[in-house]
């Protein structure tokens, strides 16, 4: 699968830009100037737009400040490929960006280059720690919009009447293997340290400011379950007429599910050629539920978590429950389901034993709301505007997918949407509380 | 003020039942057949509405389930009266309450006379325990709708472009006591025990589903402002221009301040013909800004609440530091500006010292989402609805307010609503981490 | 039926102001206060505010500009009843009126009283021709708003749950009379008068400014149906699938249709009780269509009027066949089934010969868009916003309903709404080209 | 000007369905594949889908009908690019189209060829004369789809926040010459044959169903303009608070421009450094007003230039005195300013007398609803629905744009669209009743 680089594990920060900003080009490699263009839903932005934010990143928060001397590469680019930075001044309404023919493909990968050289430039300067910093911050955004570029074009390619697949399945699939039936780990009670206090002489260590500071939490004894529901497990919920049972959902995902047709997962419909009687829509196109139905479930939004936990007699667990269940395993990006595996779907858990498939695969949706931890505080500065103001009617999620780069993720790592959000894949394991 | 009735320490069950149901009717007593028809939001419902919803609700949960041969008032009422209880069936739609000129105000009236006829005869027999929880719980449910009552009815009279009063000014009004200057209160870290685990034994002792069970979390160290945000200090945060600096917003209290046009709080408008430049609409009528400029603040949304504490270098409170607060004080409901007092209005606070006005006046936002404690269950069956359903996109407020019931306040009591919700009593209290 | 005032020939102009008035409130005498507040849709209004606004029409156009010493009855029913009239300057947005619990109805009645009192003094005081026509303009105003009271009303009691008729059916329905089969009328080509031009002596005549100036047009030979559609006949349409069909449809009307889940005219419903399988809401509540199978089919739209006629192989008249066809009929309104009846809903043709039901029953959908006549000009000042002001985006209506005034109708008559409207008394004759 | 080729008189009709296809290749050579992507309102398509529609047009109409082993150039393009033939089955909803990246651009292209290919080698057999008959209708509508493009692609480009140009200006504009003042020709009534009866003997004659029958109208004396109404003087309008006046406009103009938030001419904005205050947007890019003062104002939807005629003391004419004047008109499509001219903007009247610029330049709005002539009947079929179905809430334009291919217009042509389309180069110009 020659689209998705590895991020090989570089040994200078010089390396790691170029890996990461590599990255992403291999992420588009399979896709036309007009597959770029395509902004299929008010969530998601098309992919020619990511590329060129996450260099105006670079622009604007390392060259603009640090390069006394930089010239921008084009004069309105300022302005134009802005996201959200209210205190940087107005910026085009985010629907907008369906309309951006113009800068064509060809001058955005110039933009890019330009910054790649600029950068380049700097960092062989021994730029201050504060540069260091922003480039690393820089480095974690392009990640986040790696990811982004993966769930926005799957979005695009399937709202095509046509359904196409980003990358062709090669071969006839393996048939899968079968996941171990769920089982539960306990953990015991007590106090806890949730989040990070970053250590400001590790520079190019990195966290978020919403995973600061690391704080004393006080964990009731749970159980949380090995694995992820997978989409076999799912099913039985819609057979079960999970969709038409109001006593299983929140009052908001019952009004929400019905105004907006909800009857399956996104990305899943009715199919009699299939042996289940459906398929399911993959970054590699429609795949048979049957060949998929040991994977975990994903593109579920909070609400149909929350819905199938309660039909399953369980919850969802607390983002503190999570972490303090992760921070026990071992953990290591390498082996888990990421963007790097290609695989760019979830895939089956394996027999090992404890509690598995917590890094990578899909989100998992917590029960949490987005808040500041206690003593929380947004960067200074338009910086400040990157996690902080989005804390309100937003679900927690943890652990990463199968389309986040490997190295963005960690333990503390807290990601978020609303909880009506399907298009990321997010999924569910499920929690409950201590046996009596 | 007649037409506020006090409730009296009720020695028994059945004397407490006439007094709640009382106080509904000197509730409505001021407004005619027609002012009981106004549904002016979506958030609302009609005075009627809520005077047979109130019925309904007793003849659905005691009367038809623990008295044999009742005879229900009318046979449509089951259904037509329902609120929002999925399992019981289909019922209206809410907006189309608005529509209910039939059954006539007096046919409602003697749907309740119905009602507590056969509650008092019923009470009489010594009934079931669990048919005398479910009645406490019905009159805490009455309570909630008097509020609301209050709360539509205000908006109601407000909507309509002659403003007309609910009651009217009594004399010249006094001059206003100067609230004291804002202090803070310091609070130790340690864990602490939050809700209640209810004692089955205490049958009339109550707290809904959403107080429990009680359990362990553990307290950072932090500070709590000893009285709420007057108008005066909210006065001074617009003419910063508080509503027009995107830094101090979440990025969905920015975009939903935009989207509806919000300059001030509900019910401020500009008023050329006052000294402050603003007159306040009361449910006693507009008064000048400058009469309530030491009273608490109110209409605010979650959204307001927390960019006021953003522009005060401070924050919001957690639900938790609220109530580890709350229990530290003396709580006397009868001291506390509650619907009793009849000012229907918050007044400003007194020089007494420490935390003042935690209970009554305004219900104080908090920066927690509304989500189950750790070991929560829903009642069993349709009475599982009554709050469980509502745990997303929702805000908690603790204390209460001016137009709530004295007898139904508990420091363990929790109010939700959705962050943009401004038709309620609802204002600031300042927190912010212990001084370092 | 005594709910129906018969407005008796009136002598004078007095005499025919105080039957038109008195008219008005024997329509409302039905109805609690509770059911004058309800607003059922956008294109409905309280009845209670109908009440003021005919008498703020009176105050505003005759009082106010003609008795130089009136005194109004209320400072701020000048702005607050005004409908639409821009030229008189801001007015409540029209959803607004659901909000007028106050002021109360007694004091709309006492509005009522003393513009009654005040138009009665100033008649007997010989008043210039100009303030004659403006009364006649009135009382023609305040008859179009009985038809909306009626058709308000209809549409408010239908929205409560519970459908309560606004008067009972009295006795056994009779057996309907068959209407007698349709048939064709031939009309010969050739130049035609449309429209009147008023003759400026006769005071108490009458025309809306959009029925002037008579002029000339050319009419090509064309057949007019004897009688309108039945329920009958239009069930047979819904029975060959005509609301599944896009072909029988404009575009328009097929969106229009699908969005709004239309399936058959408005107030009908399936019912299996019945028959037919359907019951149609009346003014005199649900009734099986089989007892009113031979009556006009009512509250179409304009859309699905067109659909009929396309099934049927035929097509809606212009406006001006139609008058061309009317003006050549015996026109005697004391024989039409008008308001003055008490019908309050079609009944059957009778057997006569040649066009019949011209006038009454139901309002016929033309093919004709609302523009002006050549040379058309809107009376000056505010009452020039009285018709000129609504010509776009509107379908012709002729002849009058059920609930119309009988002496508010002339051939020349033209109503107006928009072609998805369905809550008036809605029908339709066909017509076709003449033979070849 | 090259990228607009001129469809020289073709004597053949291969040689006219070559240079019409060959003419709609032109238009979009000054593009990118991005650039044919955007849609930038519901009103508009993509310009690749114009490019593929087209061709699917002939394929359905021409070669899937009369060519018996006609291979289609793809299995799913027959639903895939179907616009609105209910008929023909299933299509995408339009919004979709934006989301068509695949099949990519060149894919299209080979299309066209494919469908070129197949017409050539058809018309080379002496097809029937039905298929000779469609293919017309084919390059009639390929004609309307080339001016859609003009007219899409104008919008999408102003759309992009750095508005760029279709085509750049060359060299020095010149100083505008000026348009003489406005005067007024006078016609006589009488009795007049308006539409056309098409000869079925001249199978490449064309008129659409909409012009037919030809049939008898009686028309008024009038005045008509001798040309439109220019910038200079609709800015007059502006300047004498046009959009601010209610008493000039419709009310549902009055609404629409409000809700909207019209303040001038769409492409119109204020522009401090321009000696005018405003800057037009034009295919060659923003221009100062100035420099465009004397020509005819466009991009005004019905209600702009109804409320311009009332502020002029006039009113717009009919359709029929439209073309009654038409009709006695010199009509010489090459001398007119069309889309071959390549000026993409209307261009100021000359100095002749008489009637002028009634072809080309702008489309003028009529005041007549769109409907059928007596004796209208859609085509059979599927190819019914291209006209008919549209005959409800739609205004007549009459005469040809700039943008209209000039060999497309006939004096009886029926252009229309709702009355608060502003995207198409649509103005105005008066007329009046005949003076007394």
């Amino acid at each position: 699968m020659p689209t998705i680089s590895t991020v090989a594990p570089a040994t200078t920060l010089l390396a790691r830009f170029h890996a990461v900003r590599q990255a992403t080009m291999h992420l588009i490699a399979p896709l036309s100037p007009e597959d770029l263009m395509v902004q299929s839903s008010p969530d998601a932005s098309p992919a020619k737009w990511h590329l060129a934010h996450t260099s105006w990143f670079f622009e604007t928060f390392i060259l603009g400040e640090f390069v006394p001397d930089y010239k921008p590469f084009h004069p309105d680019f300022h302005w134009l490929f802005n996201s959200y930075y209210n205190s940087l001044g107005e910026m085009p309404e985010k629907k907008l960006r369906a309309s951006f023919s113009r800068p064509p493909l060809h001058a955005i990968l110039a933009y890019r280059t330009h910054v790649d050289a600029a950068i380049s430039t700097f960092l062989e300067k021994a730029p201050e720690e504060e540069a260091v910093r922003r480039i690393v911050l820089g480095l974690e955004h392009e990640q986040q919009h790696q990811e982004l570029i993966a769930t926005d074009v799957k979005h695009a390619l399937f709202t095509n009447p046509l359904h196409p697949a980003y990358t062709e399945l090669i071969g006839r699939r393996e048939p899968e293997t079968m996941a171990p039936p769920q089982d539960w780990v306990n953990f015991a009670p007590g106090l806890t340290e949730i989040g990070i206090t970053p250590d400001p002489a590790a520079l190019e260590a990195f966290a978020f400011d919403n995973e600061t500071p690391r704080h004393t939490t006080y964990i009731a004894p749970f159980q949380l379950a090995t694995r992820p529901v997978t989409c076999a497990e799912y099913l039985a919920f819609i057979d079960d007429n999970g969709y038409r049972r109001p006593e299983l959902w929140l009052a908001e995902g019952w009004s929400t599910m019905r105004a907006d047709g909800w009857q399956s997962p996104l990305y899943w419909r009715r199919d009699e050629t299939t042996t289940s009687g459906w398929s399911i829509y993959t970054l590699k196109g429609f795949q048979p539920l049957e060949a998929l139905s040991e994977t975990p479930a994903c593109h579920l939004s909070f609400f149909e978590a929350d819905a199938y936990a309660r039909w399953a007699g369980c919850r969802l667990p607390t983002e503190f429950e999570w972490e303090y269940a992760a921070v026990q395993q071992p953990f290591n990006p390498a082996s888990g389901n990421f963007i790097e595996s290609a695989n760019l779907h979830p895939t089956p858990a394996t027999s090992r034993s404890g509690v598995q498939q917590l890094f990578g695969d899909i989100w998992e949706w917590t029960q949490s709301g987005y808040t500041g931890y206690p003593g929380y505080h947004p960067l200074p500065g338009a910086l400040g505007e990157y996690n902080g103001k989005f804390m309100s009617s937003q679900v927690i999620l943890r652990g990463g997918s199968c389309v986040t780069p490997a190295s963005h993720i960690r333990p503390t790592y807290r990601n978020f949407f609303g909880p009506s959000t399907r298009w990321q894949f997010s999924g569910v394991r499920l929690a409950k509380d201590a046996a009596q």
